[in-house]
């Protein structure tokens, strides 16, 4: 397409939907906000009015009738996504759309099927890979700067629990914070996972078993290259929202450490004191909410493929459900057997 | 005055008018654009249409002379600050000015003495002071966390010389650059400076000395409540933009290291590497900005004392003009003595 | 025992026997080496004559039949720790051994119940619960810092592999290297490690597969108390030696980081850039090879229990065998599984 | 000399004698305690029997008169150093002293002669230079890292002042403690100092105003380079003993910062928190004092020359009292003011 400024229709005025629309009014270069869709008129009014949106429906599909919409961003509840893609895409209209995809593989590469063959293009929002930090990893370990890598660790572990509403209708944990990790890893390593072993537990809150669900996990992951990695999660972390990764090859190694909101130190007769990590994912992660959005408008734009696309949403949510499965299993877990299970 | 939006008038569209725009334009709560002046016409019209400012002057005094201007920005080279800021509190416009004030002691107290007399606020431009990481500084120290200051140090250095028409009109290291930290040193300990030794010396480029300049400096000053603080300069810091504080007392010490692009550190056969510091001012210094100018904003339409006024700017050349006899004639210089001569 | 001086016997005059002999002549405070026996001649003679050791013997049964030997040190090859435990403890000789005590779960059983026997004590070298770093976090762990621990990291990396000699003769990754991760655990955690899943591979060098070991492992821990720990290995760290724990609980995380040799940070155009870590186990482990033997004096001299005895030995070899069986398996094994063949 | 082994008489079995012995007898490689002379008969006997010292005198010069005695370590009060090195060199031995040799500059330059003409060596005790971090400073800065050095920053702070008779007799703050920085200055620049200006104050304690001393200063130094340094020193970090340095140069920097005991970092609901610094100076420079005084037997038993004479006593206290004459004059003071009195 043109180099003109790209039109986006918004589908969902909540959380991670302000965040797209705040990031597009003011800090993202060839991109306007064209049309909103909300189920709720309040949400809807006081988004539109606030950032200067005139057309607003409380149906997603007349977005998707408007001429003027060249892509939309699907920023609704995972369980609407399915549809909502597919209707994008028989609009002919590109799509931004929130990790998961969906939980079920047979949707998702429904979902890729048809985007390919309607030509439109499909982004998926694992923004920690436009994070500085991660991003830096990724182009250190590209570089050849590790060597080949060998051992790969991520932390991951998020300040508090959501609420128990939120925890049920997750996926949980591997496939609603794990994911993210997933994603990570294939990001960094650069090749990919073919085992998973998971080891899960619930250590922080009750509130995860009476859901079915865990708050802690150690996954071990196995690369086709021959690397191994080690995630670990837990649901609650005192200190702060603790996200930090390390790449181990035969060349060296780099890691990252958290983001602090200030450099002080402060030293007493105590000890020498420093601040805690961001506690917050929109705090953390504010620049990779920018970038990715950045990235999905310039690939559109100039025509070239979205740096995050439906086969990167379909294999992590396969990791997931490889987790799972080996989580209540206690066995390591192939991703041809998920793989498998899909085409059967 | 009420609690509507302040509308502002940029007063210069040059490097640092851009960032107050740009900021006003999508980041600050409670203020919009409202006019724009510069003297260069292509200028002006590429600013006005990138942020969409309709009303756009060659001359400065017709933004003054709007009744929908509540305040004005002055962005535009030192030695017209004098006249700008006269003209604009004759016209009851509030100013944020950006620093230096002026060089001159009578003028800076001349204009303080028009500010207080027409009834409108000046805000000087010390950005600094609304820096994450040197605000924290400030207010641990205010909150007893060191107890009583004893030693202050700052670093302050630059990543390379500014081109040498800059130099020449800077007003010279002391008040062009040491400036910051003079504010800074006051901001941080809470007390005022009453003596000051300069030692200064060119060592980075000869073209300061041909300006009648230095380059690099080691500044002593001592407080009125007995603490004493080093400060240190250089115009080229190979590694990046330099810029770390010390505060030190009887209860402990608070210290602030500089920013990083992103947190990664690499280690191979060679050692333990990681990022160089954020490199460049406007980079470095991007919240303070922000945060500075919302301050401005929110005191005006709190009708509440800014936080850098007139006094705060005059201080700061006071300390600059002792710092450069200082160094001129190698000797300790009190501050009675800059005043005395002011008032005579 | 009374509080005289604790006369040693030294078993062995190699790498790990110079060290403690070592310190035993210059930082023990409480004992003093009163024998050596090595089966060379060369070494011996060397090794006696540099510390001014009188009574040296070729036949280590010779230093057990000294009346005025209080205690021995086993600092000789793996295999031939059993037959000299056996014979120290009939002689009624205290012994602190290196580890592992053997490789064989039914040989270290068969020891410490001739230990219990002849009312000796066994102490075994798992000299890094004595290093200032894992101590402190033990300490803090112990204090409840972090609260209930539920992740446990462990990154141990050698910065090169070992002569192919050393690797066939070594017990493998697990029993060689892994060993003190596994004891580091169960220090760490204070629960017991009850299923292991251990994931490895020859990444490093061939040599490893040809002798029937791996290099790089990935293992997950799962303990009695809910705990779950990830340990790490390669053989080869290009960067140096790589020593760090965390610790991750309810109440809060903590880590220890490499030490280096100095703490000097070089900044250059080309980056921030510090000191490689201490590079050799002998230089980085200083520290914790004295302590360990002060604390095996103390403890021999005063009466009290050796802070790690047989049943630590035997715990961290039963860890190493479920992890070279799990390795081979790719399956989760259970210690009762380890356990239970032993007493078969 | 031929490379046998030093015999060393010690004079004085105080807290530093006691430093020196006890690394002599067990970490100095090449020399042995052949004597020890102090004046309390108690004190004589406990150390001489601790470390198994057969010759013990009351009177130093009875060691001086041993033939089998090849250097003499003089850790005697500052006041007794004089008569004790004459009668040293007198006596043709070699002579390691603690500093300041003296804090008369007359003296000083007597001793210089004397050891000159009697051709034997005086090393003085400025352990710092043979600190780690110090001395991977110094040697960073001698191969050109930093480019030309510019600016040098020195802090330098005690955990707690000493008793109030050691105040009075320390010959003040800056004889005492900022001595040991003037000689690091000269050691990390590598150029003379040509000026000092000093702001000093009591701030922490009266009990130095009565004793006609300061508690904190800072100091500014010019070398003949054109280098500028600066010096902060306080007598009460309630952290701990904080000990950094940073070399600026035309390209690049080098800072080393505090050694702690551990590397632990805790994180929980309040903080970051790490260890303090070690906290006292035989802890932090145990390092250093086994290095000096293996540097100074290697001097000698090679027949090179010390690392650190006589010249290097007398310019530190040079600018000790050029310090002193600028605190109270309130005036930068040239080393040639303080060098001609001494000549006058």
């Amino acid at each position: 397409m043109s180099q003109e400024t790209l039109r986006l229709g918004i589908l969902g005025a909540g959380r991670i939907g302000k965040i797209h629309i705040e990031n597009l009014a003011n800090r993202i270069r060839g991109a306007a906000v064209a049309a909103l869709a909300d189920i709720s008129p309040e949400e809807l009014a006081a988004v539109a009015a606030r950032f200067g949106i005139s057309k607003t429906y409380a149906d997603y599909r007349q977005v998707l009738e408007l001429a003027e919409v060249d892509a939309v961003v699907v920023a609704t509840p995972t369980n609407t996504h399915y549809r909502m893609i597919l209707d994008a895409a028989a609009a002919g209209k590109h799509i931004f759309c929130e990790k998961p995809i969906d939980l079920a593989l047979e949707r998702i590469s429904e979902i890729n099927r048809a985007v390919a063959l309607r030509g439109v293009q499909l982004m998926v929002g694992f923004n920690r890979r436009f994070d500085p930090n991660f991003r830096k990893v990724h182009e250190m370990v590209r570089a050849g700067r590790v060597g080949e890598p060998q051992i790969l660790r991520i932390t991951s572990r998020d300040p508090a629990p959501p609420p128990e509403t939120y925890i049920r209708a997750s996926g949980g944990l591997f496939l609603d914070m794990t994911i993210h990790d997933f994603d990570m890893a294939r990001y960094l390593v650069a090749s990919e996972v073919v085992e998973v072993y998971a080891r899960a537990a619930v250590l922080v809150d009750p509130v995860f078993e009476q859901a079915g669900d865990w708050d802690t996990a150690l996954v071990t992951l196995t690369f086709a290259n021959g690397a191994m990695g080690a995630i670990d999660n837990s649901r609650k972390a005192v200190y702060g929202y603790d996200q930090r990764v390390e790449v181990f090859g035969s060349g060296g190694m780099v890691t990252v450490a958290n983001n602090m909101p200030d450099t002080h130190v402060h030293s007493d007769r105590t000890g020498v004191h420093s601040a805690l990590p961001l506690n917050f994912f929109m705090q953390r992660y504010t620049e990779s909410y920018r970038n990715e959005m950045q990235a999905f408008v310039e690939a559109i734009r100039a025509g070239e493929p979205v740096p995050v696309d439906g086969q990167d949403g379909l294999r992590a949510v396969e990791i997931g459900l490889a987790a799972i499965r080996s989580a209540r299993e206690n066995r390591p877990v192939r991703l041809t057997q998920i793989q498998e299970g899909v085409s059967a």
